[in-house]
């Protein structure tokens, strides 16, 4: 029952935090999301990545990576910045991205 | 259109990610998040926080943070320490927490 590490995350690492609140045009975002996320997984130190959202409500992903180099590939693909266009042009109403480099990280699980 | 810096958070500062899955066990839970978050806007360097939950699936918490202290603070506050206690005993499934020192947001908001 005592916290333990996080599996498969040894600090230091980065946690990108992106918060957002959806606008009710949704055309073509699942389709997106899906590519962005098979994508995602072939930059180089994406160590994974968790989602979660309100019905209604906020949306907030975090993603793992290695390091800044990790990050910054994922935000230079030329795929990934026109989703990103299409985002700001049509799904989001607002969002933010915090880029945290994290030293300390622990967890819990039941059993 | 373009980013912007992220109102009332100016870097440095600190995410505190808690990403989680509850059992089904709940009894309590509501009035006591309720509490918590009464509390913690008492700490000093307590700067908000954003949450999300997918429906049957995972939750993500992401604290702010002025400094290691505030959140060393929120840490230590007795009536939190119960409220962990007992999520470990009784609320949770599993959890994890990343705490990132944060140098870098950016934001968006449309119009």
């Amino acid at each position: 029952m005592s916290d333990h590490p996080v599996s498969g995350l040894e600090p230091p690492y980065y946690t990108v935090v992106f918060t957002s609140l959806r606008t009710e045009d949704q055309e073509g975002y699942a389709d997106t999301a899906a590519r962005m996320e098979e994508l995602v997984r072939e930059v180089p130190g994406f160590l994974g990545y968790e989602s979660a959202r309100t019905p209604g409500g906020i949306g907030i992903t975090v993603g793992y990576f290695k390091d800044e180099e990790a990050i910054a590939a994922w935000r230079a693909d030329a795929e990934h910045q026109g989703a990103m266009r299409r985002g700001r042009a049509d799904w989001y109403e607002r969002y933010s991205v915090h880029v945290g480099r994290v030293e300390r990280s622990y967890g819990f699980a039941r059993g």
